[in-house]
């Protein structure tokens, strides 16, 4: 009889607690753990302690975990001899809400409407982690056990670098062993196109600071005899692509291994609609490297963007200084083949030579993290397809992205397992900008896909 | 017997007044009279009517005189029957005081130290302007009389182009008639060495900004596929300098009227400690536009500088996002023979052409005037060289400035007279930057000087 096996009764208590699992999750979006600023370490850590309970309610033993910066949750239930065991890893911080004046709601007071929860993240990760809590607790709630062993290490430093999730590993190694590892913190494909995320784009960040004048100098007494840091700055970093969008830091393309035939047939098949993705970002046109389509350009060729430059006044009207110092924040996207540590230094010197005389160069170094490309065709990726078309009623379409998530870069180096890429939330869903939200449609869906890949790891 | 002449009698009124002077100054710098800030519009007025009441306290017919901005002090003494007629002009208005924090007593707590009085328009421009209050206040006080017409014209409009100067000027024509104007805004040559101005740049200022995506994106999921502003603004404005700090704007130096070899030997004789120059300022070296030295450069030769660029995340660490857009705030500093409207369509021009695809581009025109080039031979200079003798003990040196006063154009075109630029303070003053001040030496010196005008000018 069908309705006697265990799935169903996790599907039945998942149905039966639909209400309340949104309004848990509401309570964890509360907590402002925005981990880029300090001042918000205190709420990070609130959001930990948050996450331990939730996972200690559910009966796995769990260990609030301390290191040199945030803390990592780390949690296990291995009771299934026998059966594989899967790692779960996502992250309790949040990118921070700036700018502040365009979201709707408040970042951090978590609201539902149009069927969407909206509340810094919501999806990014708080939202997409908490369906893996859901799930493990339906099964130990509905039927006593779970089919696999279930391990979980939700950290509170992803938004600025896991700076110490590899120590942790390596340190707890044997503790977190596992045969596969599973990630929530891609997206799906589009509206009702759940996906599977075989490929990841790696990451290096850095900041550039032209020094100039001790202090801001009247542009008229001065103007022409100095160096202005900022015009300095932009000269510098409109070297950075040429007119095709081609990055002209020497060697940059060197390692990168290309799309072969097959993905780019793959990708342009998916379907995609231009104008509609313009529309959807207010802009009139895409625009990149020239020879590659837009999906090419966002999951398989490497970037490099600046995320903020700022120097001198920027307050109402005009103001005649040249300004004391200008800052760049950048970030480059690298694909596989790329090494993030050797490009960064090209980057570095690519930059400092053009310095002109009378400023200051300075260069600090963020995290780094290599793109990922995994096996499509380990029979883990069958049981997540499987899994997935469960819980959406969709077939998932196999895809990269544009995104980096180093851990796992990690996992495979020290713990030597693929990873699982299943993402519940949407590339609309305004992730690391304002008014991010995560529909409440995929959140359910989402849990109930988590609770069949237990089943289906199983098999 | 020397004693009994009329400007003894002043000199001696001035010694007696001198901390009363200084703590009324006091006074006028509390009043934080941004005008770039529509904030501070009030206070702008409290300022205005602070002028106005020392003003007609000296026994001047006073007016405040209202305007589609901020109101307009005109004041005028007009009993010396057939003497000439000079008009003074200033302004009540000060830059806004960022950055904040680097301040060393508030900007609107006018503190005095090491000689110096700091607060924000210390010098630009209410201490120079409140000399030459106190030097009519004097001599209407000591002699009942003043040995000339005087005629006040103090506005608050000056930080951010003086929008309704001119048209007050235009239906103020006959009650504002005179023989010469009289500016204080510009400043000494150096430390004890006087200087009369007979040269100004003019100016052109504009905000560029370019709309991306609605709003910030994620760099991972957006990132080659748009255009980033930010991207888009630096390389832009990378391209206005070429390697030798010309500027790349068609047609930019086509006006420009050379200086003459006369003056670049003047200029060239001049005492100037360049790596002193540069030690003032924190910088390693003096850099500009190639062929012409550091007093070319800032007396006569065009510019192009950002005094603002802003998009994208200023926080701490990094935020991997494509910023919604980039606004860069651009001003030109013009010499003789450029138009400053017909630049600004050039600028606007340069730089729209080069605006790539998937972003909007806007421009936005602010305050613009022409440069100025005064006649150093008249006999109104000759008065000036014998004032600014007597009250700093040093014959003046003649020379240009970098900054730009516009009201001086449109004195000779509406009124049809020149003016006298007798700069009180000095280029370290840090007017526009933080701790701005003013010497006290300076202060005094200056009033004593324009009490001696007044006296040379009847002659």
């Amino acid at each position: 009889m069908q309705h006697a096996s265990p799935i169903n009764d996790v599907q039945q208590k998942l149905e039966q607690t639909r209400d309340q699992r949104v309004s848990e999750l509401q309570e964890l979006l509360r907590i402002p753990s925005v981990s880029a600023v300090s001042a918000h370490h205190d709420d990070c850590r609130e959001a930990a302690n948050w996450v331990h309970k939730q996972l200690a309610a559910c009966g796995f033993e769990t260990e609030t975990v301390e290191t040199d910066g945030l803390p990592i949750v780390s949690a296990e239930w291995t009771k299934a001899k026998g059966a594989p065991t899967a790692l779960v890893y996502g992250h309790y911080d949040v990118q921070p809400p700036d700018p502040l004046n365009e979201w709707t709601t408040p970042p951090f007071e978590p609201t539902i409407r149009d069927g969407c929860l909206f509340a810094r993240g919501a999806t990014d990760d708080k939202g997409q982690v908490f369906t893996h809590i859901k799930s493990v607790a339906a099964w130990l709630d509905a039927t006593g056990k779970l089919p696999i062993n279930v391990k979980f290490v939700i950290e509170g430093e992803e938004e600025v670098g896991s700076n110490n999730l590899e120590k942790f590993l390596e340190s707890h190694k044997y503790r977190l062993a596992c045969d596969i590892a599973v990630i929530s913190d891609t997206a799906q494909y589009g509206n009702g196109i759940p996906a599977i995320t075989y490929g990841l784009r790696g990451i290096l960040a850095c900041e550039v600071i032209l020094h100039g004048p001790h202090q801001d100098l009247h542009s008229g007494v001065f103007g022409g005899a100095i160096t202005n840091p900022v015009n300095a700055l932009a000269k510098m970093l409109g070297t950075l692509h040429d007119d095709d969008g081609r990055i002209q830091i020497p060697g940059f393309y060197d390692d990168v291994i290309p799309l072969t035939d097959e993905e780019r047939r793959a990708f342009a098949d998916l379907p995609f609609d231009e104008q509609a993705y313009c529309k959807s970002l207010g802009i009139d046109a895409v625009a990149g490297e020239a020879g590659y389509t837009t999906l090419e350009r966002r999951w398989a060729r490497p970037t490099c963007d600046i995320n903020g430059f700022f120097g001198g006044y920027q307050g109402e009207g005009p103001k005649t200084i040249i300004p004391a110092k200008a800052t760049a924040k950048i970030t480059c996207r690298l694909v596989p083949g790329q090494d993030a540590h050797q490009l960064t230094q090209a980057l570095e010197h690519f930059l400092r030579e053009q310095c002109p005389p009378g400023v200051r160069f300075e260069f600090k170094t963020y995290h780094g993290a290599p793109a990922v490309l995994c096996d499509t065709s380990s029979p883990y990726m069958a049981a997540a397809r499987k899994a997935v078309e469960a819980g959406f009623g969709q077939t998932p379409v196999m895809i990269r992205e544009g995104g980096s998530i180093p851990v796992v870069g990690s996992f495979k180096q020290i713990l030597g397992v693929d990873t699982l890429l299943l993402g519940w939330g949407r590339n609309t869903d305004n992730l690391h900008g304002p008014n991010e939200h995560f529909h409440l449609e995929d959140f359910h869906h989402g849990t109930l896909a988590s609770a069949h890949l237990w089943a289906a790891l199983s098999q």
